[in-house]
């Protein structure tokens, strides 16, 4: 058996052959191998560096006595460093694999998109997770900005988990069990540090010494930054992140503290930084540069052809993360589109395919040359090119001279309606291939995605690096050359695969080959052998619930290129977990597609979907392995959390930051708990039930398994609610508060229920718009939006609530803010609302023009909501028809500033005193019910439709007499406010 | 080239091959590997354990910006943990040196006495330094305590430094020209953190901050222990250990703060020792309990033999210190003699030999068994044993019985003078074998050295392990066992032999065999081939000083076992160094002999003894390259010492502690200053010359190279003193302070020089006895023996100084301590400096009694000195003598109560009259001269000689006459007084 040791010496070993440094651990502690200055200090500047090393990480957060089969608070990393990107590191990487005797083709080896960011050290870069069957082995991240700075050559940094990789090696459930030398365990080497050390860092740690730690090491650390020294400086930044991790495991740091800190130690590690730069540029850069990668130069063009052939042009990348995949997919789908229309090459369709590592684009019948065409350049005006002697003008001679032509050449043409002189130059169509060439190219020097990075190429960014390019007409390369990329005829296939770069002989064979090697690259195909093979995995017992997966099977679809679904099982003691804890797993964690009974129970299998042609027996055991591992540690949490009292859990709200400036949850949770109780009482909706799940609202943000699984805030809560013997409509509303979740969610069913999910929202859109502001395009970091929308799902799902004013909430959720709340922010946030509604209703069918009519009450959008069904109805009543048109008929002649009100005195004409009785009547009536409803409406003002008739027939509105004048206008302004609140009547478009 | 990676690698492979785990380095700065919790808390307790990891290791005393090509902040440290001692862990430490590339038959690699000790974790062991043809590249260490408990089973620590054997093998003169990984050098990895954190522990670590760290973690510490916890604590005391180290080398250590800081460091490391014991213990010893070490079994008897054989007996050892090699030769020679003698083997000669690993005995013919023997058993005196009817009383019935004897067997014998009934019993004699055995098992069993150490066997303690034993009597092997070893017939010879045991056919053939495998087990041999071999390395340009090196021939002679004398020589440029530091490295660093030419000048060239037939170019060549790196490194400090101003070294005093109570090196060296200036006052002996001296005394102890080399202090004064332009006089004077630094060596001449010496010597005896206590036996750490003798010494050499009482100038001295100096110890202190002039002048040849004399002088040794050399003289005047007789006559007749002084009135008697008048004369006379003068005394008493002569013939003394006996008596006490306070005549033998 390769015991734990012996990994990390093949690993090293390994590394060093691929001219990798070792150093040691730093001797300080540190949360991961990213802090020591063997990465963090070297990644920054043109210097090349490559070096391994193993470095116990220390996290104390995760401290668990030893006691938690998958967490420790020192687990051992293998971090390496690249510098730069070789072009290969995946490849090296899965050589390293191979080194510890994996056998790469045989398991499941996937690069499962994950940026990594590090707020405390200014640091990002994107990259993937390793997965070995399922089990997340390995960090793999392209750097691209550490202490702030951008990083010029840009690091690969890959970091080993190595308990994790161990345990799966050795088939271990538990990390003391591994073998760690010969003969001897981990929990025997290191079982009584592992809970000393725990012990300190949960319970006894002392946390005044702890702050004063923090304090004289940051001190420390900017008295030597101002030394001019960044290598113990850089040092104390690592001793400061310690001494924070160690006050934070103990609970003691505020949200106030967290975020001053973490602005210190990046202030303090980007001064780090900034310095070694100029310390590295004084000494002249002692390891040398980084030679940049120099431009591509692109094959020769090929001979000249003819005849329209196949173009196929493959961009091939490392894997892409799906929605970036699908993007690039459209994109490059447009952008050949929009090339080709630029030139005058024939072509036939435009289809283009995309798996992870490759976006293909075939394009039918390209003709082999442009036709051949005659371009007219434009000279002076006829009247200004010759002299009245017809002899040429100088502004003629200028443009002869600058076209080099002869007067003989001269032709005449009408440009807008104007002669002028014209040359005609005939041209030659360019050949397919040379057309083609920047056409292509710069569809990938054009590729964007919504997070970029930079690699080794001296001019592409992208999503994940572009590492080549496959370009063919018929049987020629297309010399199509991009940053360091030329195209070529190779494309290359499934990494693990014997041959994985093949060469194609004409565009024409490019498809069948990838087909032949297992490649599906049409993602409709792969969506389809995904569904179709998962269920015939699953048959006869099981069924996959293909709608409701949808999201997640259009993942696996980008996830692999040549899928190869199967089906692994769990023990079924786990189902006593709750569903939805095994299927988040299974969905977010692992992708594996849950399998239900017939009528819909859940069955202790799944279905993962892996990448090529695997050893399935090995693929199932891994995946397996790995998910038992996920469910244990789900149940470690699930039996710890039953066992702790609601309000501990609830206590542990204090130890979360909301954000920064609007404190911590248990903050968060007592303004939604106040809110909701004020917002029941003025509805006179107040209930014991109520009362007593706002005492306990997010109490399950505490425990163990939703630290764990977010997502699961809700459902838990209710689940450790009734294990705790709270009543069951306590525990559903606490439950309800959450909801709902996302679109298409379940709404809280009951009162209690649906006030704390009003509360809970109000308070997120009233505090964020104060701090963050609210969502603008696609940056909606806090999902304002989404809870905007459940604010009016709510309100219009429960006709209890029609009276509750959503703006006067959100004044009453602002003022419980710790931050101050402008008006101006509480109107745009009015605004905002009202908008989405708009959105939300238009979406449901209403016609736009009725939507914006009861847009006036956006506030109370089950009121809007209800107006918008009496509309469907009253527009079909002539009474209401009538009356509408005539309210309209009212506001158009009647000005704006006329107030509704009249002297009945000056109104003596029959139809003036009827319309008057009417109107009067109508009023009276209306006022009884302050509430807006058409069908009442309607009725009442059915009474005006024969006087309103006769007036405006009889009545000349604007007489002579100025009294009866104003007199008029004041009747029509009183016909015209009938139906003020109850809907904008100028919005509504009748006839 | 091997990289210094790949050395560590292949030390760490070779010995997880030899079942050792591999941990990683402490994550928290470490000044050795010994803190790791994998040495220090390993060590304690049953468990076995085997571990190799690498350490960095922090010295921030050591930095030196990365300038010094030798010496680093961090340097690196492999670390081998073998618990318990597997028993030839020797053995296996070669076996990682072959890993390494090196031929260990090749290479001069020897085992150098070195014990180690820390006082700050409480632990120490014995072992040695392993020399790489002259380099120390390895520590080797029995552990025998940590936090202060004693370790049983033993661990043996194997640490390389790591830097100074890839220097070595890679043939570099800088640390930083190291080859790390391919291609890249160690100043290209950590050039610049050398730099950085030398600036940092030297210049830019700021005391207040660090002196807050060392609290909270002393206080951190003791609150883990508090609450049980050994292993986080662990980790705080190790903390403390480098806050305090930063302290220290910013110069912020008191010498208060040092001593309470190592005894809090001390404290905490062992109750963390007994913490983690105890922890251990409850946690049933995860890794099992070694198994201790059976007892042997000796071989079996041999069969019958006939006549006298040579017996051999050797006890083999690991490398044994020269002191002890000696003293065991001895102890074995004496033990065997003694043993024998104790039995009634006849026996010839016996001799002992002794080589490092190895103590032989050679006894001539030794009998093949004893002699039959009558033994007589001793029963009832006759007279108790018969009853008056002479049958046998109850006492002979009781005898009887006892024996199992019969009354017919009963004979009598005499015993003192009485006659006792006697049995007879024959006693076969016992077989050599079987008499051996015991007689050598306890010769084994009994060795003792001055510090004793346990290994793997269960009995034995000595100080170095015993690894085999060889004892043959004749052909048989003698049947000896003791503790684990069984005696056999294999002896081992050089390790590095192609068949390094070697089985033994008769003891007859022990010594040649020996002989022939280059092993020379006789001292004298040994030393002979050394000095021979020596000069004829030399000649015919060079010289050794046979005599002035004769201690270090002494030493090599019990370094090697197989010398193999080789000269190597060195860059004429280092001449250039003072002759001191030049050979103090020679001799004290590398136990190399000088070469001298004719006239005495140092050569550059140096002759080395290896051991065994070495490739002697190569070891020569390595022995070079070491001599250079220690000359580069004196030179280094020469060069930057003589660029520091002298203040500026003393300054550095301060930072030097002398004892914990006595201050520091400053505090002491204002003391001497001060009192050489009060004594030279008091004698008016002040001058410019020794203001100037005593301002700058002692201050070379603040200057690089005497930190590096103690014994050089004052020389380098001197030289520093007169390149920084002092006058002649005054380097000297401080040179001169520090003579005669042993037994023989040159006193100061000047005065200056004299006076700066005795305030030195008289500081610290007065110091030293007040606080540690006067020296008793063996143990005189601080050498107070030595500074008596040059108390006396340097008085006796200077006339001028005669007037100085040392018992004064101690109590001057003992004013000015830091501690009450009472006056039992400064009476103790005149007793003992009495006892030494006492001892002094004796081995000086004078008489006894004559010695005993003067002693009334031994405050003023020159005073005494002076008296004996007259007494040589005055003892053959017949005046002197009789004035003498008379004193010690007055003496026995005079009561010792009797006051000198007399009635002149009552003394009538012409010869009374007489001698009255001749005792006012010469009493008169002596007080003119108070200074002790025997010349003068004799010559003014000898008027004494005819009165006194007259008086005794004459006068009756003790009259009846109460008046006139009481004139006589006070007459003859004036005599008596007379030479009071020159000699103490009663101990002078006269006649």
């Amino acid at each position: 058996m390769l015991t734990m040791q012996d990994a990390l010496a093949r690993l090293t070993a390994y590394w060093t052959d691929q001219g990798c440094l070792i150093v040691q651990p730093m001797n300080t502690e540190v949360g991961a191998g990213t802090l020591n200055p063997a990465t963090f200090l070297r990644v920054l500047g043109p210097e090349p560096w490559r070096v391994v090393y193993v470095e116990p990480s220390v996290r104390p957060d995760d401290s668990r006595y030893g006691e938690n089969p998958n967490r420790l608070q020192t687990h051992t990393q293998l971090q390496v460093i690249l510098k730069p990107d070789p072009g290969n590191p995946q490849e090296l990487y899965l050589g390293s694999l191979a080194a510890l005797g994996i056998d790469v083709a045989a398991h499941d080896v996937r690069f499962v998109e994950d940026n990594w960011a590090s707020p405390a050290l200014g640091a990002w870069g994107l990259g993937w997770e390793v997965w070995l069957d399922g089990l997340e082995i390995t960090q793999f991240t392209y750097f691209q900005q550490a202490g702030g700075l951008n990083l010029d050559p840009v690091s690969v940094e890959i970091t080993y988990g190595i308990e994790r990789i161990i345990m799966a090696l050795q088939d271990k459930n538990h990390f003391k069990d591994i073998e760690y030398g010969a003969g001897i365990s981990y929990g025997e080497v290191f079982g009584q540090t592992e809970y000393e050390m725990s012990r300190y860092y949960l319970d006894d740690a002392d946390v005044a010494a702890n702050r004063q730690l923090l304090e004289i090491y940051a001190a420390e650390a900017q008295r030597l930054i101002d030394a001019g020294l960044p290598v113990p400086a850089h040092t104390y930044v690592l001793k400061c992140s310690q001494a924070f991790n160690v006050l934070d495991a103990r609970g003691a740091v505020s949200t106030a503290d967290r975020a001053a800190e973490f602005g210190r130690m990046r202030r303090l590690a980007g001064e780090v930084a900034k310095l070694w730069v100029a310390r590295r540029d004084e000494l002249d850069h002692p390891l040398g540069r980084v030679a940049p990668v120099p431009p591509a130069t692109a094959v020769a063009a090929p001979a000249s052809r003819e005849g329209a052939r196949l173009l196929v042009f493959e961009i091939g990348t490392e894997e892409l993360p799906p929605s970036e995949c699908r993007a690039a997919k459209e994109a490059v789908e447009r952008e050949i589109s929009t090339g080709l229309a630029g030139t005058r090459l024939t072509h036939g369709d435009v289809r283009v395919f995309a798996t992870p590592r490759r976006v293909v684009a075939v394009v039918a019948d390209v003709a082999a040359r442009e036709d051949d065409h005659v371009r007219t350049v434009r000279g002076p005006k006829l009247a200004q090119a010759y002299a009245a002697d017809g002899s040429p003008t100088k502004a003629l001679e200028g443009f002869l001279r600058g076209q080099g032509a002869a007067l003989e050449e001269l032709t005449e043409a009408e440009f807008n309606g104007v002669r002028h002189v014209v040359v005609n130059r005939p041209e030659a169509g360019g050949a397919a291939a040379e057309v083609l060439a920047p056409v292509l190219a710069k569809v990938v020097s054009g590729l964007r995605a919504a997070k970029n990075m930079r690699w080794r190429d001296p001019q592409l960014s992208f999503s994940r690096p572009v590492r080549w390019l496959t370009a063919l007409w018929g049987d020629d390369v297309v010399p199509v050359a991009v940053g360091a990329l030329a195209a070529g005829r190779e494309t290359r296939v499934l990494r693990t695969a014997a041959t994985p770069t093949i060469a194609i002989a004409s565009a024409e064979t490019f498809m069948e080959t990838l087909a032949f090697n297992g490649i599906v690259a049409d993602p409709e195909d792969r969506r389809e052998l995904i569904v179709t093979g998962a269920q015939d995995e699953v048959y006869p017992d099981g069924r996959i619930d293909v709608r409701g997966e949808a999201a997640l099977i259009d993942q696996i679809t980008y996830l692999v290129e040549a899928p190869t679904p199967l089906l692994g099982t769990f023990d079924e003691s786990y189902l006593s977990l709750p569903d939805a804890v095994l299927t988040t797993v299974m969905r977010k964690h692992q992708r594996y597609l849950p399998v239900r009974s017939a009528d819909g129970t859940l069955l202790p299998m799944f279905v993962t979907v892996a990448n090529g042609p695997v050893d399935v027996e090995l693929v199932r055991t891994g995946n397996e392995a790995v998910l038992r591992a996920r469910y244990e540690d789900a149940a470690f949490f699930y039996r710890a959390d039953r066992e702790t009292p609601l309000p501990e859990m609830r206590e542990r709200l204090r130890r979360l930051t909301f954000t920064d400036r609007l404190g911590s949850m248990a903050d968060r949770a007592a303004r939604i708990s106040s809110l909701a109780l004020d917002l029941a009482s003025a509805l006179d909706l107040s209930s014991a039930v109520l009362s007593r799940a706002a005492a306990l609202v997010k109490f399950d943000l505490g425990s163990q398994l939703v630290t764990e699984m977010t997502s699961l805030a809700g459902v838990l809560a209710r689940d450790y609610a009734l294990h705790a013997g709270e009543p069951r409509d306590v525990a559903q509303a606490i439950y309800e508060a959450e909801l709902p979740r996302n679109t298409g969610d379940d709404l809280p069913a009951s009162l209690p229920g649906a006030l704390l999910s009003l509360a809970d929202r109000l308070d997120l859109v009233a505090g964020l718009a104060a701090t963050v502001g609210l969502p603008t395009g696609s940056s909606d970091p806090f999902a304002v939006r989404r809870a905007v929308l459940g604010l009016l799902a709510v309100h219009r799902a429960h006709p209890a609530l029609a009276g509750l004013s959503l703006t006067d909430a959100l004044r009453a959720a602002a003022a419980r803010q710790p931050v101050p709340v402008p008006d101006e922010v509480l109107a745009a946030c009015a605004d905002f609302l009202a908008k989405r509604l708009e959105q939300m209703l238009a979406e449901e069918g209403f016609p736009i023009d009725r939507v914006r009519a009861v847009l006036v009450h956006a506030a109370r959008p089950s009121v809007a909501g209800n107006l918008l069904t009496q509309l469907a109805t009253v527009t079909a009543n002539p009474d209401f028809v009538a009356v509408a048109e005539a309210v309209q008929r009212a506001r158009r002649i009647v000005p704006p500033s006329t107030p509704a009100g009249f002297d009945t005195a000056a109104l003596t004409e029959p139809a003036e005193v009827a319309l008057v009785a009417a109107v009067t009547t109508v009023r009276d009536e209306l006022a009884k019910t302050p509430e807006p409803d058409l069908l009442r409406f309607t009725e009442a003002a059915s009474r005006l439709v024969a006087p309103l008739a006769t007036f405006f027939d009889e009545v000349f509105v604007m007489a002579e007499d100025e009294r009866v004048r104003a007199a008029r206008l004041g009747l029509l302004a009183t016909v015209r406010d009938l139906g003020d609140g109850i809907l904008d009547w100028a919005e509504l478009r009748l006839s």
